[in-house]
């Protein structure tokens, strides 16, 4: 089943019928899927504003009502509760669960944090003829903590946790200008070139996601990645905090283009 | 004495004390100026949900920390209770005092909102060559409550105020992409023309501010307004909130053209 040329809406009804519970990478080509941070109200103001604080690592794109499983604004008849096609539940900072529904595990001091994804970025380079590597290789996308200190807000605190493209010389300029015009969706590169820099040690050893090939002639290009408000969440351990599966994104009705005034 | 060639931080230690309690048009050429609401923290993650949802209107430059009355990011040894030359004091929705010290009313629940201001700009627009109507007039920017609906969030609600300025034909695109240059004080317009499509009804009648003319082969342009944070929080009347007097501005130490991207 081809699930690229599908609507948004016809697609996330297929995953709340539990028919779909494989990542989302290329479905729904041209819209933008959104990563997802459940916590209760008592710190949501705090997280709130990290966010607002650290908007390349933590770009959102809504922020539910509190108690309300029903999305606003990324698109018709979301709720967020049956509309991921996997999601995981820390308790204390630890992985208790992985479950394709959490309407048993929904309370009235829920607040739905929806994050832009660098898939939409990526749909904007390769239309441009930039090739991105981990697509290509038909992996993840090699992600490293830094030694960029984000600005602490309240209990959140932790350093930035970038993304890694290989990209060539005479394409650098344009896949800065590129992903610069969605600052929605983590926008311009945070650092080009030497890893060294900004505390990476081994660039064939990421924290997280899958190595890439470098060739000759490409530089490494690094963009701030929505995995950073995950890590610093996880670095307080709260009693208990919901996410998505990695992969498994909510897809909106928002189109990348829509993201980029 | 003209305060338009020196830096933020020389004006600010004027303010401080007590030598300047004027409005802070003109003054630091080049360096933006931000809007104040302080308010407590019971009301402060409505109010932050708020501009994150309405951030054309509400586009925030800095969120202080709890209780502290020095700003972190917008400048240096910032105390938010004695840099800006003129405050006021709402109660219930009542304004119960203008001051230029707000250092004995300070509480260890109050957080400040720094909110970007058309100031900056305009800046860009007069290096562009074009002509702003009331500066050259030397009046207050018109301004107008429209019937354009502000995304309701939590407490706060109510529809967007927008400000005016005459622009001619031949010079709309480019006011359009000097100013939608920078989203982070508020960006492009948000409705170039019949005043009526948004619920104006006598553009010779301001809801604040000044009238001004509109000559012959100019078209009236409309852009979101930092009054409307304002207005909203005095719908809902909080027990107290504190804003600069109008025009008397908070100076960063951030240039105009640190906030283009």
């Amino acid at each position: 089943m081809d699930y690229s040329e599908m609507h948004p809406y016809d697609v996330r009804k297929l995953i709340r019928d539990g028919k779909i519970t494989t990542p989302t990478a290329g479905m729904c080509a041209g819209y933008a899927q959104a990563n997802l941070v459940i916590l209760p109200k008592d710190i949501a103001y705090d997280f709130l504003l990290f966010t607002q604080r650290n908007p390349k690592s933590c770009p959102i794109l809504e922020v539910s009502d509190v108690g309300n499983k029903m999305l606003n604004f990324l698109g018709k008849d979301i709720d967020i509760t049956t509309d991921i096609p996997k999601y995981r539940v820390y308790e204390d900072g630890v992985l208790t669960g992985e479950y394709k529904d959490i309407g048993d595990l929904w309370r009235d001091d829920f607040v739905s944090f929806l994050i832009g994804c660098s898939f939409s970025f990526e749909s904007e380079m390769i239309e441009d003829n930039i090739e991105i590597r981990h697509i290509e290789e038909k992996c993840n996308v090699p992600m490293y903590i830094t030694n960029i200190k984000c600005t602490p807000a309240g209990i959140f605190n932790g350093n930035m946790v970038v993304s890694m493209r290989p990209i060539p010389y005479e394409k650098i300029v344009r896949s800065v200008l590129v992903s610069g015009a969605m600052p929605k969706v983590h926008g311009a590169p945070i650092h080009i070139g030497d890893p060294s820099i900004i505390g990476i040690k081994s660039i064939d050893k990421p924290d997280f996601g899958d190595s890439v090939n470098i060739k000759e002639n490409e530089v490494p290009v690094f963009w701030p990645c929505g995995v950073t408000p995950q890590a610093v969440v996880m670095n307080v351990k709260p009693k208990i905090v919901i996410t998505h599966s990695p992969g498994h994104m909510l897809i909106t009705d928002v189109k990348n283009i829509e993201l980029k005034y």
